[in-house]
């Protein structure tokens, strides 16, 4: 299928970053000159995979709640917002408590515009000179701009040939590195690999005492951060981390109303942990940092969520048969428990992506070379790709 | 006026931060152990004349137009929000040029959850470790937590004995502290204190090559930052910063939409400056920080411009009535070009503070030892504190 509309052009052209100014050198802090913004080209074309947006737009049931919503807070717009967001954080508890069946206090709950803003209050609370966050590439490309914005050394382990990662291995790492924060998405970006509890579990035994020494001396523990940005698209039998909070009091699961809940304009991520970690969090957090109607239309869209879940099991049928269909035509691709699948090995990814967007369809160059990362989209997407693919890859 | 109604107990109760659960030691950065989270009490009273906000909630149309605007951009919300909020910053430099009679592109403006991240931005790009921001206290007590969370050495001059700032002695400061950043609130909270465009000027040619040394060893310019948040509330004949802009490219002036245009529980502040400091602060910001819902609520709020500002000058003529209300009676008022007065000096301010409370009405504990804060309200809010003053005080 060709759609007949090409690429259109990035909306904001790469400015220089450079420092001078007419004369003026501006201080920029060393390790930034030459930096380019972060993010996915924003490109205006009719099949946007590349985002891991969820494709279903909420329903007109959802918008009027959330206008409602929004209406009532606008009324006291001149007023600062509740800075503790107490109703959003129980009711936050009470979403993951029907999701996952595990139970969380509000007290336990944390969040901020986007799980962006939850990683870097964690880091700006547990990172630091001089102290080392720890992940596994390839993983989300925004983790080491959360260590370089809070000057934390950042240090990558390794992941296997099928994306998993290896226990033994991550506990290495832990001794060798002595990290304060851990970094481990679950499903994880951009390969859609989740975790099994026993590696989540080993890794907090080994976290227990594994962190940078205290003002006395002894090991602290490493803070071990499950991003499930993704976990409600795992696969039937995939446990989520938040089962293990009970067990250990160093760790946090970050989750998002972006993927699952279809919020991704909405800007809320939220994380659940020990209420001495959100304490922890609620010292680094400029104040009220949750707008009024943030919160309102955040509150409205829980309300929903039955319904907003509901596409989920569609989603995840979706991804299932288009890992099979990849497969069918001989292309890797990594197990996916998340809305995207990884793909490959393509000898010239760059040309199949290209090609993909002469055809209206926008994936991301992302992962390891050769491998190209698909968010699933409608059935109508879905079908537009993979008409797009054989066109281009001749799969 | 007694209102009859006591004082409500803080709705969060402070939390240890200690580090340690259970035997588990959580890796907090040093300098964090036992801070509390930054925040004035948020108790439910009648007369809440404490944080500067807006006392005049936005009208009907005003809430219809916000509900009308969200509700279209929440049927996107799937999506995530435009990263580069072209249209908000157009129509925020259309506002400033209405304002204040300078033309600043859309490309000169940047924006953020509130005046606080817009700072942190600025710190992040231009603070770290080894370098110094400067500022002039009594100032904004989140500066300094700016300061901390970014691992800048805050260094601070003195005002005068009437709160304002001595050119020279600033001018001095930057000799020997070399800062990349300088921190002016103009008007200052909490004084109410707005800086001579000859102060500033004299700063900012200072300040020209008046930074730390670049990685040539040559120097650069300390980024002067004149935070307006209350730049709308200033006496006739007290000119903006904004004037300066074009002859010093190391300047940022920043405002918020939080004080005059009474949307405190919007969270949206902003500059405007030279196209590469925005350009630096698209850097370091996390991707898609402004929400779709924030976008949307922001735009519907400048479209009624009129009728917000129209409410300004209403608030400063009961300002300067306070002001002289307060000297009639011999208390000493600091001049206030913003929506609050500093006043003072009291033997026991604690008293105070604590004698208006119970009487419902809510001020700040917050500048120099004996003086209070209070915010301007509506008139019959300023009646209820005048009368509470009168037999707390027996002014």
């Amino acid at each position: 299928m060709r759609t007949g509309r090409g690429p259109a052009r990035p909306r904001l052209v790469g400015v220089s970053t450079s420092a001078e100014i007419s004369g003026v050198r501006l201080p920029l802090r060393p390790g930034l000159e030459g930096l380019e913004p972060y993010g996915a080209p924003q490109l205006d074309v009719p099949v946007r995979l590349n985002v891991n947006e969820n494709p279903h737009p909420p329903s007109d049931a959802v918008v009027a709640d959330i206008a409602d919503a929004v209406a009532k807070a606008a009324r006291g717009l001149n007023r600062y917002p509740d800075r503790d967001f107490d109703e959003l954080r129980a009711e936050l508890a009470e979403y993951l408590r029907v999701e996952s069946g595990v139970t969380v206090a509000g007290k336990q709950i944390w969040a901020a515009n986007g799980s962006n803003e939850v990683m870097l209050h964690l880091l700006l609370a547990y990172g630091g000179p001089g102290r080392v966050v720890l992940s596994f590439p390839p993983t989300y490309s925004m983790y080491p701009e959360y260590a370089r914005d809070t000057l934390t050394e950042w240090v990558t382990g390794r992941r296997e040939e099928d994306f998993t990662l290896d226990a033994g291995h991550a506990v290495a790492q832990i001794a060798e590195h002595r990290p304060s924060v851990i970094l481990l998405a679950s499903p994880n970006n951009p390969t859609g690999t989740a975790l099994s509890l026993e590696t989540v579990d080993a890794i907090c035994v080994a976290a227990r005492d594994g962190g940078p020494a205290g003002p006395d001396g002894e090991p602290t523990a490493a803070v071990v951060v499950v991003d499930e940005a993704y976990g409600e698209f795992r696969r039937e039998g995939t446990p989520s981390a938040l089962t293990l909070l009970e067990r250990h009091p160093h760790l946090a699961v970050a989750r998002t109303m972006s993927k699952a809940f279809g919020m991704a304009g909405l800007r809320l991520g939220y994380l659940a942990g020990d209420p001495r970690i959100v304490n922890h969090l609620r010292v680094v957090r400029l104040p009220y940092h949750l707008s009024a109607v943030t919160q309102a239309a955040a509150l409205a869209a829980l309300r929903h969520r039955g319904e907003l879940m509901t596409q989920v099991a569609s989603l995840r049928a979706e991804r299932d048969a288009l890992v099979a269909w990849l497969r069918e035509r001989g292309l890797r691709v990594a197990d996916s428990d998340a809305n995207f699948v990884l793909t490959g090995v393509f000898p010239d990814r760059h040309q199949v992506w290209n090609g993909l967007l002469e055809r209206g369809v926008l994936v991301r160059e992302v992962g390891p070379d050769g491998w190209l990362r698909v968010s699933v989209g409608t059935p109508q997407e879905m079908d537009a790709f993979k008409a797009a693919l054989e066109e281009v890859a001749g799969k």
